[in-house]
């Protein structure tokens, strides 16, 4: 039996937080695990099976939560993006992203052959995605060529930074370039949808944030892109080209739909999430641990600079793998081994008492380690 | 709580038998159910994560088992499809497929701007795609333009037949234009080994073929193509483009490993599922449902023709669903709703027992509703 062993401890990975199951999602992953059990039914679209009720959460449930007149089920977030942008593709043409936008936002446009514009951040501490700089790098490149999408992260995956979106989108707006708005971090996390933003696409990923079994994403948009994003094949009418006709069957779209009422119930309580991230930053404030990224924070994913970890990292026995270590005694698992100057983490879906007991983590491995 | 209504019935839909989870993989699925749970350790890829031991079955273990020198993990058959033909891909070039291919690869070629040539098979009643008009096709698309690539379906996903790869391998390669080989019906039921075969690539479906939770599948080449269909991102050092930097983490990778020894057993005993299989479709013979395609047929997927049934069905009272209710009655599942006259199945994995509960059905069913 290949065993986790990380499963029973405190995980403040941000890409484990918001994808831990909830007890339905279990039950789920055993009544639907064999390969194609939610085919069963199937009359030849995954998006259609009306037994298990994927019809009902793809074209109700889903485009109710996030504000959008179409939705869809892929095999990822990254697949989600990189469907909208082979399809609005075009020879030399370009993409305008943020600069903290996740790796695969920029490996999507990269495949899609597309060029890619960057909107730098403010660059150190805070790092934003200023809506001028968003009009600015749009304007320039408009001279550059033709600007077929442009990409805001909310939040980005690495400072956890809200940019002012409906801004920005207003801005693309204007200069009439549609926009994808990658929400994998937002989507099952915190209240968003993509009409209140005023955005064209919006990107949520399953297993990142909506408590389910990956590898699954979903991709909402506004009606008025359907039929050039969801373009049918010409030969096999009922099949979408750019979701090469079916992604994500089995038990990943099963887990979803086990999942929904907690992550429809979780998101409601946002308010309490930030209250408890705000809260844990300043407690490593206190310690001398400076939380960089927006101030005061509004999403449970933060980065922090230890400059006291990082001088005794350079003489513990560990030396730069003493906090994975000293952090993996106490059963608190997700910051990357090797790392003790800059890392991110979340507290996110983590109660009070879980909370406590990684401050007084990061307090005793400072007070025991400090010469 | 969604229950799955046909859990306990037998099931015989092809895309079904080879997909059903080894109690191992049942338990993998609990263990590593979580979104990101296969990433607490990774510095960076999902093939190169050596706890739990993917490194170890991407690199070594898979390779060997379809004979290839580079695999990976891709999020489905026809992604891993999609990769190569987007790797490959020129404008205005061609892709020659044979007529029997899945629409998956039509559509993978559709969205990949490939034009499509087309091998006829033989037509009724065997349906056969042979190497001399593989090389027709392959002689008259060469005069019309660039062909990057070639695919052959081994077997098809229709009437289960199994063209002659090796010679068509041959001729692809007097042709100087690379081969792919879909064995979404091969790998993880019978033994297949690209190198054998003398193609350059060949893709496989977990959660069809190889007892794993979808969706995931697996992609297996030569050396002398990984640098062009794994060609790393420009920025992202250590990121492969075409499968956008991840693929399937999560509980499908798990269940795949966790299931690969019984999948490795269960491919040597591949001789008595074929023997099995000709006395299942010799004995729907002799109730007078002929079998089309290859015969004696070399694989447990069959395609039937059944007059008789289609008789019944004109005047029954559910019409042309009374063939499924009858099914469902007694148990059986896996034929679609509204199919008499022609349809598919498969008894991979059936005991005897079962086989003689399906084949008892259809004798039943046959007496009690003929006039």
């Amino acid at each position: 039996m290949l065993e986790r062993q990380t499963k029973d401890m405190i995980n403040i990975d941000p890409l484990q937080t918001g994808g831990k199951l909830t007890e339905e999602a279990r039950r789920a992953l055993i009544e639907w695990g064999d390969g194609y059990s939610v085919c069963d039914f199937c009359t030849g679209r995954l998006d259609e099976i009306k037994t298990p009720p994927i019809y009902e959460f793809v074209h109700k449930t889903l485009p109710d939560f996030i504000g959008c007149d179409v939705a869809r089920i892929t095999t990822g977030a990254r697949e989600a993006k990189f469907a909208v942008m082979h399809a609005l593709a075009k020879r030399d043409a370009w993409i305008v992203m943020d600069s903290n936008a996740h790796y695969s936002s920029y490996i999507s446009a990269e495949r899609a052959g597309l060029n890619v514009a960057e909107v730098p951040n403010t660059g150190y501490p805070d790092f934003i995605i200023t809506p001028e700089k968003f009009a600015e790098v749009l304007e320039e490149t408009k001279r550059k060529g033709e600007v077929v999408l442009a990409l805001i992260t909310y939040p980005d995956g690495n400072y956890g930074n809200l940019p002012d979106v409906k801004r920005i989108a207003k801005i693309c707006q204007d200069y009439d370039v549609p926009l994808l708005v990658n929400a994998a971090y937002a989507i099952g996390r915190m209240p968003i949808k993509l009409k209140e933003i005023g955005a064209d696409f919006i990107v949520g990923s399953g297993h990142k944030s909506m408590a389910s079994s990956g590898p699954i994403g979903i991709l909402g948009m506004r009606g008025e892109w359907e039929e050039i994003v969801l373009k049918k094949s010409s030969r096999f009418k009922n099949k979408e080209i750019e979701l090469l006709g079916c992604t994500a069957r089995g038990p990943s779209i099963m887990t979803m739909i086990a999942s929904f009422q907690h992550v429809r119930d979780r998101v409601k309580r946002w308010g309490d999430e930030v209250k408890k991230a705000r809260y844990f930053s300043s407690k490593m404030e206190e310690m001398g641990i400076i939380q960089l990224g927006e101030k005061p924070h509004n999403h449970d994913l933060m980065f922090f600079q230890a400059e006291n970890l990082y001088e005794i990292s350079k003489t513990a026995k560990d030396g730069r793998y003493f906090l994975y270590k000293e952090l993996k005694k106490r059963r608190i698992h997700g910051i990357k081994p090797g790392l003790t100057r800059f890392f991110k983490l979340s507290v996110y879906g983590l109660t009070y008492e879980e909370v406590e007991t990684v401050l007084e983590a990061f307090r005793e491995i400072i007070k025991e380690n400090i010469r």
